[in-house]
């Protein structure tokens, strides 16, 4: 736990840990994606197998089968998770991590699970760091004057108070940033304008995000004066993304930005104009983000409690923090009423679980993780007690496919759930599921996690913009979510199934 | 003409006059999209007859058929009018009547016509009223605290300076607000909440933007402080749509501004929540907009001289300003690609035109058709020369159906046209065509125009936001409209077809 004896040195250095570790989670998150295909895992013929028995009426006869179809009966008559994610966008809006969004976040929280009925509602304490936007602008000097849209990346120092003016170079990859010399880059603005992809798994995030996170690093060692990159996105439109960038101690820090990805292409396209011409691009760059402090955060936690079995737990979370410029609904707003009204109908659907139910809202997820390390130094005697953790946080897309990591011994024992799933049209994935971000270092601990694969084609055309607004949720969407999460949750907290201990991470 | 021998109340009240008539063209034209389905105009039978001929090769045997197919095939092998929007958005960018950037889009657009080798280049003379945007910000104080993504309305005054502050009351629609009673609206803002609808016409733009257009004057009427309207657009997102508002010299002027549909949303919400409790919703606004004077803008405009019927003019146009927060590319853009694109295609693959073609570009149609009410006056004696007007200003949206307002005793003649335009799938529409905001005046002078009219399916969704930009428009789209417009310039250049004058506005 961090807390208030630990000096300023450990907690910055535990900080950047925790930003490395996100850095390097989100990579593997995303690079994972490219296994979300059932056949390319090693157990398909035995999934298969239980993929053909689906269709028989027979999970739906155990008392299991009948606790499921009626937690999704009772999903497909509630509005609960919409509900939620509208209340807290409307009522709330942004909350970045420390911020008076985040305090009122906190307060919104504990008061929505009380309301709800849980039986138990707590908070713990996550010193966060407290990140200003403040103003950002660029413009395109000379030779063609425009004004560019732009947003500060989470984390970054402010420009000279009366902004900065260089020459722009522009880099299709980090990897050609990385070839170019220091006599090319010196006293100059980078521009990373890297393009990405869509995707239903959004998996060329992964492959686009190190420009973000590690792009004020490597354009500083070559001596650039700041850098800007084509926003990490698949929408074409004028909102930039902006999202967590990270320092490094042995190099200089310079300001960094993030660029809409219309306007990458219209600064492109000044490149294209001037090819063979020896005129430069001179842009003015003013960003005055700041460092606002230490603040405190809260990780809020709503549980039922077990009736049978009360000290194993099932974990279902989110995090409860969002970016500054859209009101979270997204990221990850959605994943809040999702887990949260999972929770409440298998409760009020079933009566008292017989494993308690515990609903994590984490705290500063998008700052590096922060409330779910807290979770788990804070909660490093309970973790051997957790059944299975997951995370919802990517939206409110349709889930598609469960991956896991269980106890391979005895994954296949779940068959019932795997079946009712399948009747969705959901099918069962691979065995190295990381369970979403603030869930990720658990199956070190050997806590067994899933992941409920969600549609997410469209969800980087709004992540971490302003346009990620409670209008982008469709309400069906977010119910058929709404639905696995209940028949997920009472599956795993009224029988015995017990994929412990997590297969080891590869 | 007006010039600066005018008196400063004499040109205010031609620009009154002026804004007045756009607003009523604006509502005109868009009640006219309800008549767009040919089946109802009155000459059904006549032209269903040319539609059956249209399969037949008949039309492509005749001198102009063969024209038309040459400059069609010519066009679908050039990007020129993809690059002219291009280069406009790119090296120019945003142009606001009278600011730097509609100054440097005049220069821009004489040294391209000048380029593409126009005979004849001038431009003419257009005193302008120069507003400045300025920064606009809205958040709600109480009992949610949250900033609104706001944009002030064409011409609106500034708050003062230090804001203000009030209850903000929501209407439905303008009608409700005018059913209102001052003691409810008094010392309030008010919200106008009307939505609008898609479709391919776009005909709910005339039934939703009379709240852009009067709603200041008609909040003020009740004693409002001032006014903010839901975005006259068809998208979910968080940009606020501006456009042209206008006030009344009887009523006194408050400050207007629209919100994303996002954040009326948002708004909407809260009101939801609040229902049955008596708090209120408090905002806060801060305009900063100014009247920066008068200015000097220019139509410009680009002439193949004809080499026979030289005096005979074919006028193709768009029009050259743009709002200030995107670069235009739509609105109009696309238009100014599109008509100086076909014009260079017909001289480029047939020569000199028989009749001279035209082009003009003009200034502040955004305003209130300035430019085009200057060179009506200008050319007053030159109107009977013109056989045909027409204005693209409609975004890049595909050409699904042409509309006339020819002499009605000649209309059938064009046969070919109409059988050329069929094959690529455009119908013949009514006989009322207005011919494009620029253009609207003309008829009434007895001057023949043509409507081309676009698929605006998404056309609302970008419209008057700093979202238009380029990357919006799909080349195979506006090659389409370049081929038509080019097809249809041949042949009104290279025919004895003499459609005036235009049947009299019903």
């Amino acid at each position: 736990m961090i807390n208030a004896s630990q000096t300023p040195i450990q907690i910055r250095s535990t900080l950047k840990l925790s930003l490395v570790a996100c850095t390097f989670l989100l990579i593997q998150a995303c690079s994972q994606t490219t296994d979300n295909n059932f056949t390319e895992t090693s157990d398909f013929s035995t999934s298969n197998h239980l993929m053909d028995r689906s269709f028989t009426p027979q999970w739906s006869n155990s008392d299991i089968g009948k606790d499921m179809l009626a937690v999704r009966r009772a999903s497909e008559n509630s509005l609960l998770s919409y509900d939620i994610v509208k209340s807290l966008t409307v009522e709330v809006g942004p909350r970045i991590p420390g911020s008076k969004g985040d305090k009122a976040a906190v307060a919104w929280a504990e008061d929505k699970l009380q309301s709800l009925g849980f039986d138990k509602v707590y908070k713990q304490p996550v010193r966060v760091r407290n990140w200003e936007r403040g103003f950002a602008d660029a413009r395109v000097l000379a030779p063609f004057e425009q004004n560019l849209v732009i947003t500060a990346l989470g984390g970054s120092i402010a420009t000279p108070e009366e902004g900065l003016q260089a020459k722009v170079l522009m880099f299709d990859s980090l990897n050609d940033l990385q070839l170019a010399s220091n006599g090319e880059v010196e006293g100059n603005i980078v521009f990373l304008n890297t393009k990405m992809q869509r995707d239903r798994a959004g998996k060329f995030y992964g492959q686009v995000v190190p420009n973000r996170v590690n792009g004020a690093v490597e354009a500083a060692k070559l001596g650039a004066k700041a850098v800007i990159i084509r926003s990490v996105g698949t929408d074409n439109s004028r909102f930039a993304h902006t999202g967590i960038m990270r320092y490094n101690d042995e190099v200089k820090k310079i300001p960094a930005g993030a660029i809409s990805t219309a306007d990458a292409d219209i600064l492109e396209a000044m490149f294209e104009t001037l090819q063979g011409s020896d005129q430069e691009i001179v842009l003015s760059l003013n960003m005055q983000a700041k460092d606002a402090g230490w603040q405190t955060s809260y990780n809020v936690i709503g549980e039922f409690t077990g009736s049978e079995r009360p000290e194993e737990v099932v974990l279902i979370s989110a995090h409860l923090d969002s970016w500054d410029e859209g009101t979270g609904a997204l990221d990850d707003g959605a994943g809040v009423g999702i887990v949260t009204a999972a929770a409440k109908l298998v409760k009020e659907t079933l009566g008292q679980p017989k494993r308690t139910i515990r609903v994590v809202l984490y705290a500063a997820e998008e700052i590096g993780l922060v409330g779910a390390y807290q979770y788990t130094r804070a909660n490093k005697d309970d973790l051997p007690n957790i059944i299975m953790a997951a995370e919802s946080d990517f939206g409110a897309g349709q889930i598609y496919q469960l991956d896991t990591r269980f106890n391979s011994a005895v994954r296949n024992n779940a068959e019932d759930l795997y079946a009712a799933l399948a009747e969705m049209g959901i099918t069962l994935g691979s065995n190295d599921a990381r369970g979403g971000p603030d869930v990720s270092m658990l199956p070190a601990q050997g806590v067994p996690v899933i992941s409920l694969r969600q549609d997410g084609t469209y969800y980087f055309d709004y992540h971490h913009t302003a346009n990620d607004t409670l209008d982008k949720i469709k309400i069906e969407d977010i119910q058929q979510n709404q639905s696995v999460w209940a028949m997920v949750t009472a599956y795993m907290a009224n029988t015995n199934f017990d994929p412990r201990p997590a297969e080891p991470l590869e």
